[in-house]
């Protein structure tokens, strides 16, 4: 999408196609920087230090690590070597296991002087996919949005929770992806965006990318979206999810669960979307069998900002020696979710409703 | 209750009789500073900027504001003076009107040499009638946190939103009172602290009262509390309230509703505690008619904490000039809450069971 009125991803090939560059996530939203990433290291840290994030943008991250790894070795040692090092880097991430594989089979083949274009041409294919991935998830959600603003005068209010946007995909996002398709086709929108603690994806990232794309917003504390949807003041929720369950339930950014609970108390349609690859079909219990992620307490106790001279400094807000837990997930059930927006249309959240759309899964 | 060992109330006669003191709330967690209030203007502009907050701590602070206004000038003029100046403080809290008229009533009638020591008397017996309101709620609250101690092993595991601490009244509060006469008794407690976004009230007040008295306590997110109870993590609910309905409905700090709907999702108990002052006997329905009042948007964007060398210094947290809301409370309806635990004992939240302990409201 857009930032000052020039198109970027969060990934591409750089200009003199030995290398990739990236927007240096981690700088946002206080400062705007691209990165360059001219080595299997570069790429491997930035993953790890969450220069980059959300699951299709490290796959596409470590499909690029891959390539650089074996233009730098083309051998067989150079390639397992490239596997090992991205593999360790945020070892629950399915997207990264996927991309190296993914580049590994592209190239094993192949004699080693033809592997580094070979790799670079499967992680462009990886990022084109992944936009068509969003684009079809967008396409999907925007006839919802489209049936809201048929029936209502004013902004279709939709209400969203930690960052599912383009800067977590290569373009697009997920959650965002019909929004920005909205957008694009003059449909009149609004976006509530979820502040998210501890991490603030929503303050820091959503928020940004909707405001570089032009498309009107407003940042709420995590704790006022019950309160909106009591007034009539949100339409829709979009979120986003990291694993789905066969049965529907959604796994998802700490919070997304008490959301569901109020879009449900006042009948507003809660969706959630997702690429197909997110779906877990081996397990369908996502309260008793989604693991929570527990995270260091200095997420909940410190907060990173900009001073007025335009530092960025982190601060402790809570008194000193105050313990602090930080549970980085939570489950939505099924029973809760209107719909789950999928790259192959939008279906009921449940069993019956997946495999419908994914009739493989039988 | 306790910091560091020593008993403090949140404002105390100081001990040369002229004037009080007051626990700076302003500066807390970061700094632990006493303010003599030696005049009606710091009693007024202490509660302007809050340093003392909380409706039952404003309208003692506001009864010395009194005291203060009629030693500096005992005349009719003077009383009047110091009314005027005290009412526009805080225009809508309620004790804040109730506290300047009790002391009205107590001097107007006397000479003006006897007024001084009337209005001081006064000012104390509010204080010491205002701990009596919080021991009574914090006795009637404790037979629930008794009742599952006797069910269960381990602690008894109490989560809150906000602060409706010891540092909100006089002493004990009104939420916690039952917390700390609990863990007066030996009963083992555990209490999730909210970080309550966006004045981090339970980060910075509640967790630091609870930790300076010694009551094992952490704090979460906004976003924790519904995976807390969805795990059995949470036996029991309990907040404050700046407003009840005769239905009761209950006006509380934003994100309270959200609690609220957790809690009723996963049968875990949700008590509200409110000295009966706070109960509006004139109006039913909380969502249609409680006003919500919304406050400036850099509470949202910006956040104060400590650097490392320790100077206190607030950030902005979100993209500049990003657009934010801030909602201060919302309504939890009475049909999420078990029990409203008053002075008077526990009433079933509605006009009925209000009723039964409140005849005289028929």
């Amino acid at each position: 999408m857009n930032i000052n009125g020039k198109h970027y991803r969060t990934i591409w090939t750089a200009p003199n196609g030995r290398g990739a560059e990236i927007i240096d996530q981690a700088r946002l939203p206080h400062e705007i920087v691209i990165a360059p990433l001219d080595t299997l290291e570069d790429a491997a840290i930035a993953i790890e230090t969450m220069q980059v994030r959300g699951a299709p943008c490290i796959g596409a991250t470590a499909a690029y690590g891959m390539f650089l790894g074996i233009a730098e070795d083309p051998s067989d040692a150079g390639l397992e070597r490239a596997q090992t090092r991205l593999a360790k880097t945020r070892p629950t991430a399915v997207n990264l296991a996927w991309a190296i594989d993914e580049i590994t089979k592209a190239v094993a083949a192949l004699p080693e002087e033809e592997r580094a274009v070979a790799a670079l041409a499967r992680a462009e294919e990886i990022c084109d996919e992944d936009v068509e991935i969003s684009r079809a998830m967008g396409e999907h959600g925007l006839k919802l949005i489209e049936a809201i603003a048929a029936k209502k005068s004013g902004p279709v209010n939709i209400l969203t929770h930690c960052n599912a946007g383009w800067l977590a995909t290569v373009d697009l996002g997920t959650a965002t992806a019909p929004i920005y398709l909205a957008h694009e086709k003059g449909i009149e929108i609004h976006v509530w965006v979820d502040e998210t603690r501890p991490r603030n994806q929503g303050a820091s990232l959503t928020a940004f990318e909707l405001g570089a794309h032009g498309v009107p917003h407003t940042i709420i504390v995590d704790n006022a979206g019950g309160h909106l949807m009591q007034h009539g003041k949100v339409d829709l929720c979009i979120v986003g999810t990291d694993r789905t369950t066969r049965a529907g339930d959604v796994g998802n950014k700490i919070g997304t669960y008490l959301k569901a609970l109020a879009a449900h108390d006042n009948n507003v349609p809660f969706y959630v979307a997702l690429p197909n690859t997110t779906i877990d079909w081996s397990i369908r219990d996502g309260v008793k069998e989604i693991p929570i992620e527990e995270r260091g307490s200095q997420e909940v106790t410190q907060m990173t900002g900009r001073l007025p001279g335009g530092d960025v400094v982190t601060v402790d807000i809570a008194a000193a020696g105050s313990p602090a837990a930080n549970y980085a997930f939570d489950v939505t059930p099924a029973r809760l979710v209107t719909g789950l927006i999928t790259d192959r249309g939008v279906a009921e959240a449940s069993e019956e409703g997946l495999l419908k759309l994914f009739p493989e899964r039988r």
